[in-house]
């Protein structure tokens, strides 16, 4: 029997973030990693949302993720800024990236800001969605330590390469597209295992490396598409983690201490797209393009034709309204939390 | 019976430029068009070779090729810039495109070259391969009229969104991922037709939109993962296409005259990657990533593990040596365009 508890977003986000100041994160620090995890819960994507909260503890804990970490700037131009995490919450590194490429783009068209050393970056969606809120076209991928398999392989060698691209849309909600480059997730592969449901051919392999169906047995998710989605993860590795001189997959097979840490390296781009097509024009050309697509002949009769992000932005919709739905479990783990922080169950 | 007639490089370059040339290209257009053919069937990608010849003569014929294009830059800032293509051949805005792309980064670390409306790309990896070649990480994506299926939908609603990374390689032949979002390309589809051999299930759909594996039947490619694969070719589209202000995916179903032709909307983008990661070190942590999955357990006995381009970096090496190998078909129809041009057939 799984029941559900309903709680607002405001109260999810204060709850988590004093859980967060608890365990010494500074407020400011606290308030962002909150907001993050509670956008994937208000989007729908709860693999991503406060079910991360114990996770994030346990790094905190271990001193993986950095309390008090020292942001600092190694590389700064017009255009490129390359910043050390120095292993802080993601969302607090990545929270300052955006800002930073935001300010270059308005400046001259165009930020990048790579981030070096910081820990789970959580949905990427949640930061090119803040750039495509400011005018914004915003991208985001990241590297991290191994977890899906390299084409080709038995074993997890490249990172599951989450990438995100979003534009202004026609009114203010952003198209947010937010994918990784296995054909499902990690968090969808253990909800499979949760529910017992049979995977379909290709979508992992078990621990020894063969091919699986079985939920229980899987263990590593397979790239989409064979060599593009494991050669993408290893470009983002290429591109991000040996760009900020912070190797990864290799210093994870290297069999030294510390070389299997849970760590990321990520980018941020935002191109200021105002500046170069009048924001008249974009927004109504993103509705007639959606406009086109949506009226094309379903695959199945009276089939949904969706844009990236439209289930999300529907389900954040509904969920801004109506509360958050946690499961008995996540309510509970949450609650737990709180109580060691001397704090009320808010439900 | 097919036989293959074997053609070095240099003859086919000169060759072919030639017969671009007598279709009303400058020396200049023809050779870089040329080059850019043969690159691709230097490296086994024939879909993109000169196979090519006469899909590009007949363009310039109907003017959907522009002989004497007027390339011009409509926005500049020390980072970006749009060139307008005047419907140019692909590869000679392309081309201008990743020396300005450079020059930028060269100066700011970064440089991102939007082209419009120019025609028929080509292999992405070309660009990409340059800009690595010349100690960038290089970026290239496109968009294009529809050709591949938007999930959920029964027609080609997309393009099938080219997307190249490369980055300089441990000695001088960089990595070079060159990938489309459908997960076999219309190329694969001709020659799976040609061969009369049955597809695996879910990489098409037949011409009334109806999932098939018959070769004969099969004439719209599938998104690789189904809303990732179709969503980012939107993105392309709304982060290209958009940004120019040459929507294509609304214009082709508009209606209208004219917004059913030929024609691409791109994206280069470089990162001066020495400027961030000392020369040395990079290309020496790309060996030991390369060299790292390289040793990782292979998924079949023996099985070859390859990093991105690898196969078609080996099949150049041969094909600089010993020449490269056209279809009976593709070598009488390039001697029937020289003929046209009064050119000797040089084989």
């Amino acid at each position: 029997m799984t029941s559900t508890i309903v709680v607002s977003e405001g109260l999810l986000k204060r709850y988590t973030a004093k859980i967060f100041e608890h365990a010494g994160l500074s407020a400011d620090h606290a308030a962002v990693v909150a907001d993050a995890l509670v956008w994937a819960d208000l989007r729908g994507v709860d693999s991503h949302g406060v079910s991360r909260v114990g996770f994030y503890l346990n790094f905190i804990q271990k001193g993986v993720i950095n309390k008090a970490p020292n942001l600092r700037v190694t590389h700064d131009t017009v255009a490129v800024q390359i910043m050390d995490a120095d292993a802080s919450a993601g969302a607090v590194a990545m929270g300052q990236a955006v800002e930073r490429a935001v300010e270059k783009a308005r400046a001259v068209g165009l930020g990048l800001v790579l981030v070096r050393a910081t820990t789970h970056t959580g949905a990427l969606g949640y930061y090119t969605q803040q750039l495509a809120q400011q005018g914004m076209i915003g991208i985001a991928y990241s590297a991290s330590i191994p977890m899906m398999a390299y084409h080709g392989t038995r074993v997890a060698g490249v990172s599951t390469a989450p990438l995100s691209i979003a534009a202004p849309g026609a009114l203010n909600e952003p198209i947010v597209l937010d994918m990784a480059s296995s054909i499902v997730s990690m968090g969808q592969l253990n909800q499979a295992k949760l529910l017992n449901k049979v995977l379909a051919e290709g979508l992992a392999l078990d621990a020894k490396g063969n091919p699986t169906t079985d939920p229980q047995q899987a263990a590593i998710p397979l790239p989409f598409a064979g060599p593009k989605g494991s050669g993408l993860a290893l470009m983002f590795e290429l591109i991000t983690s040996l760009l900020v001189m912070n190797p990864l997959v290799s210093e994870f097979f290297s069999g030294k201490p510390g070389g299997r840490k849970h760590q990321q390296n990520a980018c941020i781009i935002a191109i200021d797209a105002f500046r170069f097509c009048p924001e008249e024009t974009f927004r109504s050309e993103v509705a007639r393009t959606v406009a086109t697509l949506k009226n094309l002949p379903a695959r199945e009769e009276n089939g949904d034709i969706l844009m990236p992000g439209e289930r999300g932005h529907r389900t954040a919709t509904d969920r801004r309204q109506n509360g958050i739905p946690l499961s008995a479990e996540v309510a509970q783990e949450l609650a737990d939390f709180g109580q060691a922080a001397g704090l009320q169950k808010p439900w």
